[in-house]
């Protein structure tokens, strides 16, 4: 992407919503659960009502979308009306979230008798970056409320009519209730200006969050002056340790790689112990075989043979290790690898892992504990599907992705994510020596 | 500051340190408590056999700041054999703290029997910017190897002679332990390309930590790649209610004006409730005046006479709303305002706030309360010293700074705040539907 420097109009026409929302933030940080949950309520009842202006201004950016040659990102633009209950039936579970603010993270008591607790507060305005898909407006809007925050938008300019009628009911619902509609703004610019002033609005916007693909991430990160919270890619891996129940590792394999292929904690990688090669490649050989679509399988010269008895040969492939042990494939395909020990893979990890999702499948609870002590990624998981990383999965709720960063949120960034921390001291005059 | 631009021959430096930096860090996150405990304890070791050689280094490098005039700097720039044993202290205090790597944030068990937990893990790569102040060189490296991480260290040019002494004995002393000694090095160089190079090795460096005045922060936050966290200045209120126990509120007060006045924690601003203005104004008049050195108060309207029964004319002044309220003094002086409610204060505090440190002396609960609540700050003081901000009273141990930012770490950054998060889920076979 280009390096657009924004002019004074452009930080201008920023700076005037970023303060509004601002000023209404510090209203809604103060609010009440419940006074939250009716706003959320009121929100979704407008964007109810305003189904007709929504779908209609939809239309308008198909139109365009199509006359533009959008292609196959036409359908995430597309909004209907079961999309628009979806997006509702969202809010209700934004809604039905614990409410973190005021959460209690830790209590200590001094010996000069200082009571000294952290609870989460609000991070303040959280602006949000993202491409053309209509929903991210919605479900943005309402996790950032719920953690008592405003909220800056910028959709892409693909978008800018749907989302401009969808602000503007989620605008009035909050008219109805007692988080200022001013709490939640869209910057309803196509000018790319306009995005380059947002990601310097330091002091006015506390966090920017790009959700989209690499490109948007990078351009968020090397043009912000605002912390800016990544969710990115990975290479995942499975390894199977000698000492497996078969049965249990081939299901959970399959489930890795299979359930859905286009998701970031999806199977790319599988480390076969050469002693599980036969009672677990074998008959996960069967299953990706039979599978539908059947799994394309990149494999090393250790694994092919076994693979051979069972994959067509349109489907196995010897696998290129300078390309395909660093590939997310999002697609019916993985890479197999035999190793002869617990130390190979935890050494293949380390230089192909991006730190996201990492399993390993054993019966020896000593190799298990090394390899979720030793890994370093997100999440990493014993005896389990990857697909288990995911917000609603860990009890956490609705989530704005999977953080691979290191600083404030790793894993699953739900509602927890968008809240900071503020110490508070109960003292009864104490004065420090 | 400028904004240099690095060459090829900048980045390869960096990049050789820091890639080494990051290879032995790998190793550093596994170790043990103890293993790490040994390791501090050899580079105290190493550092008092060296004591001959960085004092001679630190000769150098005064000579050289005397011919290069830098004044008042120099101070912070000397090394004596009582200032390398306080240094020796503090790496036996970081050696006493828990260590944090490995300890549970949260556990939570599933409907579909996961097990998952998260738990903290160290950041990888410590990047360090600072000015002449060699004892940041070694507290700052054992704090990083406590936490598991390595650290790369870039010092001011003034001190590099001191800086090369310090590091050689601290790798000396890891030589003699299982922490590699590449996990803490300096880049020895004082050209501002390698400090530019230094803040775009994304990937190689996990989080930079400027440590130092506000140019320097301000040229870390504008100039990095990597994530920033930084420590910042401060305006501090205290507001004193109506009801409130005036003996109390006037030791609170004036140990949070004087009993350091150059620090971040210090009272700035004085709220006082109409009702409170006779009883708590007039003995704090008294005892600022007694106070030596006398503290300087810069009174509202309201305010003046009862301050003027007791500090002499040149010890008070009329406040100037437009400067005063938005100065962080660090100094004996003080401004005063009277407001006649809480909200009123509230307002004030919005409005002038850096969200470091605020307080609220008051007998009433429901007056607390809602202080603690609304006023945003890193810290929020009920009937205790501002002066209480700090990693060590907090019961944190040693701290690299106050954070005044929202993301990561708010408030004192310790130990702690040198962690990122890791999720582990044991499972028995779960495959996701």
């Amino acid at each position: 992407m280009s390096n657009p420097q924004p002019d004074a109009a452009h930080r201008a026409f920023v700076e005037d919503k970023a303060r509004k929302v601002r000023e209404a933030a510090r209203l809604v940080a103060a609010l009440s659960t419940e006074d939250k949950n009716k706003a959320l309520e009121a929100m979704a009842r407008q964007l109810r009502a305003h189904q007709g202006a929504i779908l209609a201004a939809n239309a308008q950016d198909m139109a365009a979308g199509e006359a533009a040659g959008l292609g196959t990102k036409l359908d995430r633009l597309l909004l209907t009306p079961e999309r628009l209950e979806a997006m509702l039936h969202e809010i209700e579970q934004v809604k039905n979230l614990p409410d973190p603010v005021g959460q209690e993270i830790d209590h200590r008591q001094r010996p000069n008798g200082l009571d000294i607790r952290r609870v989460r507060a609000p991070l303040g305005v959280v602006g949000i970056i993202y491409e053309a898909r209509p929903n991210v407006t919605v479900d943005a809007a309402a996790l950032c409320l719920k953690s008592g925050n405003g909220v800056v938008l910028k959709g892409g300019s693909d978008a800018v009519h749907s989302n401009r009628a969808l602000v503007a009911a989620i605008r009035q619902g909050l008219a109805d209730s007692r988080v200022p509609p001013n709490a939640v703004d869209l910057l309803d610019s196509i000018d790319r200006g306009v995005t380059a002033a947002f990601l310097r609005m330091r002091g006015l916007i506390d966090v920017i969050i790009p959700r989209g693909g690499k490109a948007l991430i990078e351009f968020a990160v090397e043009n912000s002056l605002v912390p800016v919270i990544e969710t990115g890619a990975s290479v995942v891996h499975v390894y199977v340790d000698a000492a497996v129940n078969a049965p249990m590792a081939v299901e959970v394999i399959l489930n890795s790689k299979t359930r859905r292929v286009s998701i970031c904690n999806a199977l790319d990688t599988l480390l076969l112990h050469r002693d599980a090669l036969e009672a677990v490649g074998d008959p996960l050989a069967q299953r990706l075989a039979a599978s539908q679509p059947p799994v394309e399988v990149r494999a090393d010269p250790a694994a092919l043979p076994v693979f051979a008895r069972h994959l067509p040969q349109e489907r196995l492939k010897p696998v290129n290790p300078n390309e395909d042990y660093d590939t997310e494939f999002l697609d019916y395909r993985m890479a197999v690898r035999v190793v002869d020990s617990l130390d190979e893979a935890l050494d293949h990890i380390r230089r192909h892992s991006l730190n996201h999702t990492e399993g390993v499948l054993t019966d020896n609870p000593q190799v298990a504990e090394r390899f979720l002590r030793e890994v370093d990624a997100a999440c990493v998981m014993h005896n389990a599907s990857t697909q288990f990383t995911d917000g609603g999965q860990f009890g956490l709720g609705a989530e704005i992705g999977i953080s691979t960063q290191r600083l404030h949120v790793r894993g699953p960034f739900a509602l927890e994510g968008l809240t900071t921390m503020k110490w508070l001291v109960r003292g009864s005059g104490q004065t420090r020596p």
